[in-house]
């Protein structure tokens, strides 16, 4: 009765905003996309809290009941100029910044006796080319930090492996807004921002063209 | 005759592209701006050679022949990420690139004799506030380079000291557009970019309000 | 016939100049180190080749005919600025860079189904500490990028993990030396370096220490 | 009476520590300096307040009781990482951060209608290439900040211009030391320091060779 021609459902996640700022580009694209049709491919959104404990709950939840074949995790990286494609994960948290909580973890790991790190199958260096090609800047990185990011990215790449669900599993760190750069100028110069239009773009572009990178 | 109510006259620069760039943002600012009307004031736009010679040969054509309250010379500075308001140009030409001609300037003085520097008369700071306030990234630079650029603000303000002609000069430095950066990547990573939307956002925002900065 | 008062033999191995480079920080270090005397812990020294293929091969060849309680890799970061304490082994290799033998690779796993990352066991958090509280520069680091020195880190991790051989292994990478940047001045600028008797002195602080971090 | 072999007389200046740190490595070098013998100079050495107020003052002071072939002012500049040759002053006091009196000055004039700026005459290209031929990472920088070290390179180039005391001024930033940055670490990452003793044999270098640069 399936078919190859069944549309993808992808889960798409953004997070609250964190860290003092007022808007998280990620939860603002994550809105823009959800009220979008696409062809090809059946979307649902999720807005993850910035929260050690309650971010994987969320997940957790999600993944018993739903079918996903490609969770596509946004996230926001402060000081980052393009479309940051992360390629690892690792079992760890460690931040000086407490979460939207206020818990502050050092030092622990996510998943007792977890493996160390995964890479992600996607094919990170391919969707780097392909939004080159499509004028806009991105790169592939190997470290998404030791906060919620990591975290959430480590838990579903766990999840993928363990348990098939969700079947592929991307994290991508965007840029700040220009106007949270702006908020912040006399304080601190020469920080890089990016248009949620083209941050839009970026990952409008990604989801229509998803199943090459698979 | 002449009265309060008399439009500003603004020359509105921008350069060729150059250092195999394909394109300059200036350029391309300077292009839509030039086909807008504005209320309260009157634009005329050149385009600059990037030329230690001809760039300062067609300002000085220019100021022979034309009445001009303020000229707004616009430069690419790739590397900055937002709107770089220069404060400083100097009596110095001094850069391993070459120019558009292929010349080289090491150590050389800009005028014989010139003053060291020059500091701009127009309310930087000012500027920078008013854009940050309408979301925009800019902040106020102190200095130039010792490049065309440079050369150009140097020239506009030792004429405008000189002979009162442009009555006042500023010089903004603008980053790459996503595009320039997008082309670079996997060679160099990282690079910050802004939208030609919102560089011309800033461009537009800045003359319609020229008046609160004189 | 074992005793808690035997001392720990340690590998130290530096790297030879790579990417057009006369001098390597790592392996001027485990020169100056190699004819000193320590006296809790039994030294030995290798300089590995800048090369995909061999420096894992020597190291094959190390491991099968020595006991080795504890590996310290050391390797150039060119524009680091401290002791960096990797942490992080991923198993791939990518860069644009040819190694000394002429081989580029791009995106090549470093053992084909090997665990995706592995992390050091050392405790590199009360490293830093312990640099820093010696008024040394030094922190901890996620990515040991996708080069040599990534592979050796890889190799030499999962060695120890598949064999126990060695028991503990960790990589630091170094900044450059002064003398390497006064090179590059007028073409790049503001690279940061330390000089070799500081870094020569925090291997040495770590290597007459290392039972704290083990 | 007088003789080409009249050994040249250098006043050296350091300032105080701020901004929170300690120490200030240009106090340090002054003081290990002050104390060495010069076999082609005569050095006399000030350390100078943090203070807008103060820190001009004391020079005042000095240049009316004192004969000065050449005035070389060092300074701390946190987060560069060689040997920053400072070639311009600027007619500007503008910074958020307050000096050792806890005076702030925002958009202020060191002069009343002095010139904007000023160069210095000495050879700066010269001092970066002979330092870099050294081994000393250093380079030429275009602007001095707007700080009390500012106003302190601006007051004495004007000074010399004016009056002819000293006849030659130049202003040197130097890194942070290790120890400084060690302090910091955890907080911040990865930033540039330099050893004492290279900051140290910069200077001295420079002193001894000062005729080749004027």
């Amino acid at each position: 009765m399936d078919s190859g021609n069944r549309k993808q459902t992808i889960l798409l996640t953004g997070f609250e905003p964190f860290g003092g700022e007022k808007v998280n580009p990620s939860m603002q694209i994550v809105k823009r996309l959800s009220k979008r049709h696409f062809q090809n491919i059946h979307i649902e959104t999720l807005i993850l809290p910035v929260s050690y404990e309650k971010s994987t709950k969320v997940l957790e939840e999600y993944y018993k009941d739903h079918h996903v074949d490609f969770v596509l995790h946004l996230g926001q990286a402060g000081g980052t100029s393009g479309i940051r494609i992360e390629r690892v994960a690792i079992n760890l948290l460690d931040s000086r910044h407490p979460d939207n909580d206020g818990v502050i973890k050092r030092e622990t790991p996510i998943l007792e006796n977890g493996p160390d790190g995964y890479m992600t199958r996607i094919n990170v260096r391919e969707i780097a080319n392909f939004l080159n090609s499509k004028k806009i800047p991105a790169f592939v990185s190997y470290t998404a930090g030791q906060y919620i990011c990591n975290e959430v990215y480590y838990y579903s790449l766990h999840h993928s492996k363990t348990f098939g669900i969700p079947k592929h599993v991307l994290f991508i760190h965007l840029p700040f807004l220009p106007e949270q750069v702006a908020s912040k100028e006399g304080k601190t110069e020469n920080i890089p921002s990016m248009s949620l239009e083209l941050q839009t773009k970026a990952i409008r572009l990604l989801l229509e063209n998803i199943e090459r990178f698979i």
